[in-house]
C-alpha cells in the first residue's frame, strides 16, 4: 500500500510500485494501466498524483501514451539497442517459430510464473503453490541438519563433487518410501535431482528431442508447458476430468500425432484437486502400450495423499513409466530435494542428462532429507499436515462459497478449482495492488487462455479479512 | 585389486570388475576385452580363472565371443526389448541425427564423463578435475555452515521458495568480488545456479536455439561439448593457442557459419593451463561485435589465478559477454554453487530458464558460501592453495619428465597437458585396471579422436609411486 508518511512522495511510490510490475512482466507489455480516475480512487489518491506518476513512467520509456485511449505497457526487450540481435532471443521466444501455440502466450507463462516467486505483502498468499512455513516448521529438520553438518560429517560431503545418481543413503530410503505405496525399485533407479522440476526437465531432455509431440494434462502448472515450449516440442493438451485424463481425445492425438511421452499428476491433481481411478489408469496404460509412448508421473502431492491413491507408476511397476517426486510440498521448499524412479534401461541416459545438466546434486541436504525420512518423522509429519489441511479445507470452501464462488472440481488436497465468474486475470491484477497474490485460470492453460476460474490453496485462505476484500473486489468486476 | 581373502572367488571377483566397466561405459560396446593371457598376467591369476570370468560374463549377456578373435563388449543399449522404443533415445542420441558429428564418439563422450566421476580407488587420481579433499579442507567453511544452520536462520532459508535470482547476499558479495577483478556488475545482473555447470546450460538455453552454430575452444572440456551435442547445437570447434583462441579460424567460421555463441575458459585454461593475451582478447571482441555473436567466459580456474589475469568479461564490460564461475575448485566441489553475470538486457530471459529447469536453488549453501567470502577466509585460502600448488606443480613435472612424457603446453594453473608418445585411451584403460583414472586426450575433443597427449592434476601426481607404475605401463605400450 502507499503511505503517505515515507521518505518517497506518493507519486515516487505510486510510480515505482508500476515500474517495479512492468519490469517483473506482471504489467505485460501493451496492456493498458488503468484510467487516472480508476486509479485515483483504487489507491486513494488524488487524480494529479497519478498523472504525476504516469509521467515519470512515460519519462523513464515504461509506458507510452496513445492519444484519447490512455496509457500503454511498452515491449521492453525492443527497447534496448542489444548488440548482438535486434531482440535478445529467451530460450521460448527462440522456439516461437516452430511451435504451433502462438507467440505472445508464452513470453508471459515464464512472466507470469516469474511472478508466482514474487513476494506481494506478507499476507497469506492465496495463489502460493506451497504450504505456509509456519505449517512446515518441525524440530527434526533442523536436527537431522545438526547431525549431517559436524566438521567430518560436512567436509565428507562437501569436499568431494559426490556420486552422480546422488546420495546413495537417501536412494536406499527412498526406495522403501516407494515399496511403501508398492512401487518396487532398487536404488540403481533412483536418481536425485534439484527438486521435482529438474527431474522433470531431466526426463524430457533425456526422451525428447525438439519437435517432438507430447500430451500434457490441461488444465496443468505452467511451469511444465513452458518448458516443453522452450525445448521445442509440440504440446497436446489433454482435457483433465475427475476420473482422469480424456482418453477419447488421448487416443486421437495417438492416431495424429504419435506423441512421444504423456506428463501426468495422477494424485491431487494441479489446480483441480482430482485424483486418477483405477480403470482410468489401466487404460491411459493400454494406450500407452499399444502406441509406444513413455508416461512420466509428477507424484509432487503424495505426500498429502492416502498411500492406496491409485498411481500409473504403480500398475505399470515402471515398465514404460517415470515416478518423480520432490519435498517441496511437505518438508523445505528451498532445499531442492526431488528424485525420478525408472525403468532400469533409462537410467543411464537420464543419468548422463543430469551430469550435462548440474553435474552432481548437494549431497548434505539429501543426507539430512534421508534422516527425516528413515526416522518415520517425515511420515507422521506428512500425516499432522493432512489432518490440518482437512480443517482449512472445510474453512476456506465455506469462505470462498460466501464470497461468491462456486467449485469447478469436488474440493481435494491442497488446492480448490475455484469459478468465479470473472475473468481471473483482471481479479489478479487488482487483489495485487491490494497484496494479494492470486493463481488466474490462465496460468493453467497451454494456450493461456483467459479464464473465470481460479487456484486457491487451502491452507493460506482461511482468513476471513482476504475473502472479505475479494468480495468487494468481485463485486466491483462484475 | 583382487584379493585372495574375499568372500567372493578370484574368478567371481575379476567378472565383476568388468561388468562393473561394461555397465558405466568404461568398456565401450564393441572393444575388446585383454587376452586370457594378458589379462592373467595383468592380474596375476591364472588363465583357467579369466576363461571363467569370461564365461560368466557371457552368461550375463555383457560380452560376445567371436571366434578367433576374442571378447568383445555387447552394445547393451540395443540388448533389453525396450517396449516404446527398440532402442531408448539418450539425449545425446536423439540429436545424431542433426549433429554434424558421427555418432558412437558423443555417446562415449557422456560414458566417459561418468567415468570420470568413477572412484577408482582411493589413490591419488591423476584424471581428476578438482583438488583432492584435503587441499579444500578449512575451518572456515563449517564455521560458515553453523552460523546459517541455527534453527532460526535454517528455517528462514529452507521454507519458502526463495529469490529465483538466488541468495540476496550472496550477490551482494559476488558483485564486490567481481569488482575486485575489475567486472562492474549490481547483484540484479547476478543469478545464482547449481555450479558453474548449470550456468553454462541454462546460458546455452537462453541463447541458443537447437541448430544453432557455436563456436568452443578446442582441446577443452567435454561436458560442454556433450551438452552442447545433446541440446542440438552445431559445435565449430577452435584450436586454443598459448596466446588464445585461434582468430583466423574464428575468422572463418563467421564467414561461413555465423555462429551465435563462443564458449571461452580464458583463465588457466582447461586442459592445456594458457592464458588469454590482452592482445587475443581484444581481437576477439572486435570479431563478436563485428559478427554479431555472444561470448560466454567461463572462469571456474578464476580462484587460481592473479587478480589481473586477461578475461573477455572486463574488457567487454558485460556488454555482449556473460561471466561464469564456480566454487567446486576452490571451497567445495559437492556444494554446487556457481553464478553468471550478465549484460541487463539478457537477466529476465536466463531467470527465466533458471526457473523452467530447476524453479530456485538451495539458500543455505548460497548463504554460507556468502559468509566464506564476505569475510575474506576464501581469498585467503585461495592464496594459500595457489602457493601450494607452485610446489607441486614443480614436482609433479619433474616427475612427469622422468617418467617419459613431455608437456605440450607451458604448466601453469591446475592441469599440465602431457604428451605420452602413445594413445591415451589404452593407456587409460590399463591404468583403470591399477585403480588409478586418467583423463585421455580425446575426453577434450569434440569429436573424441585418439591422442597421445593427456591432462594431469598437478596436486594429484607428486606421488613418485604413480609414476613407477605409469612409466611401466608406458614403456610396455611403446
Amino acid at each position: 500500500m502507499l503511505t503517505r508518511h515515507a521518505t518517497q512522495s506518493l507519486t515516487e511510490q505510486l510510480a515505482e510500485r508500476f515500474a517495479e510490475r512492468i519490469r517483473a512482466r506482471l504489467l505485460a507489455p501493451g496492456s493498458r494501466l488503468p484510467s487516472v480516475r480508476e486509479c485515483a480512487r483504487q489507491q486513494g489518491v488524488s487524480a494529479y498524483t497519478v498523472v504525476a506518476a504516469y509521467d515519470q513512467l512515460l519519462a523513464q520509456g515504461l509506458v507510452e501514451a496513445r492519444r484519447q485511449r490512455g496509457f500503454y505497457v511498452r515491449d521492453l526487450s525492443s527497447k534496448s539497442p542489444a548488440p548482438p540481435e535486434a531482440t535478445p532471443r529467451s530460450a521460448a521466444a527462440a522456439v516461437l517459430g516452430e511451435s504451433p501455440l502462438p507467440s505472445g502466450s508464452h513470453v508471459n507463462a515464464a512472466a507470469l510464473i516469474r511472478g508466482m516467486f514474487h513476494q506481494a505483502s506478507n499476507k497469506p498468499q492465496p495463489g502460493s503453490g506451497v504450504l505456509p512455513p509456519d505449517w512446515l516448521e518441525t524440530t527434526f529438520m533442523p536436527a537431522a541438519v545438526r547431525k549431517v553438518t559436524s566438521t567430518r560429517a560436512l567436509q565428507d560431503s562437501s569436499l568431494r563433487y559426490g556420486d552422480p545418481m546422488g546420495d546413495a543413503e537417501l536412494r536406499r530410503v527412498l526406495a522403501q518410501r516407494l515399496a511403501a505405496i508398492n512401487i518396487t525399485a532398487v536404488p540403481q533407479q533412483i536418481i536425485t535431482t534439484v527438486g521435482a522440476t529438474h527431474a522433470l526437465d531431466i526426463v524430457s531432455r533425456t526422451l525428447l528431442k525438439p519437435g517432438d509431440p507430447v500430451m500434457v494434462e490441461e488444465p496443468g502448472w505452467s511451469v511444465e508447458f513452458a518448458r516443453l515450449d522452450a525445448l521445442g516440442m509440440k504440446i497436446l493438451p489433454v482435457p483433465r476430468h475427475a476420473d482422469g485424463p480424456d482418453l477419447a481425445v488421448m487416443q486421437r492425438y495417438c492416431e495424429v500425432h504419435a506423441p512421444k511421452l504423456f506428463v501426468s499428476v495422477s494424485v491431487f491433481h494441479n489446480p483441480t484437486g482430482y485424483c486418477l481411478t483405477p480403470g482410468s489408469a489401466h487404460r491411459v496404460l493400454q494406450l500407452a502400450a499399444k502406441h509406444d509412448f513413455y508416461v512420466v508421473e509428477d507424484d509432487t502431492y503424495g505426500h498429502i495423499a492416502p498411500e492406496h491413491a491409485t498411481r500409473l507408476t504403480v500398475l505399470d511397476g515402471l515398465q514404460r513409466s517415470i515416478y518423480v517426486s520432490g519435498f517441496a510440498k511437505i518438508l523445505a521448499p528451498n532445499w531442492r530435494v526431488g528424485f525420478l524412479a525408472a525403468p532400469p534401461r533409462l537410467v543411464e541416459s537420464l543419468l548422463d542428462t543430469k551430469l550435462l545438466a548440474t553435474l552432481t546434486t548437494p549431497s548434505l541436504l539429501e543426507k539430512a532429507l534421508a534422516l527425516c525420512i528413515e526416522q518415520g518423522q517425515l511420515r507422521r509429519h506428512a500425516e499432522r499436515v493432512r489432518i490440518r489441511l482437512e480443517a482449512a479445507r472445510v474453512r476456506s470452501v465455506k469462505l470462498a462459497q460466501q464470497a461468491g464462488c462456486t467449485f469447478a472440481a469436488e474440493p481435494a488436497g491442497l488446492f480448490g478449482w475455484v469459478d468465479t465468474g470473472v475473468d481471473t486475470d483482471v481479479l489478479a491484477q487488482r487483489m495485487l495492488d491490494l497484496g494479494y497474490l492470486l493463481a488466474p485460470g490462465a496460468l493453467f492453460h497451454a494456450r493461456r487462455q483467459p479464464s473465470t476460474l481460479m487456484r486457491i490453496n487451502f491452507a493460506t485462505t482461511q482468513d476471513a479479512a482476504f475473502w472479505k476484500v475479494f468480495a468487494q473486489v468481485l463485486r466491483d468486476s462484475r
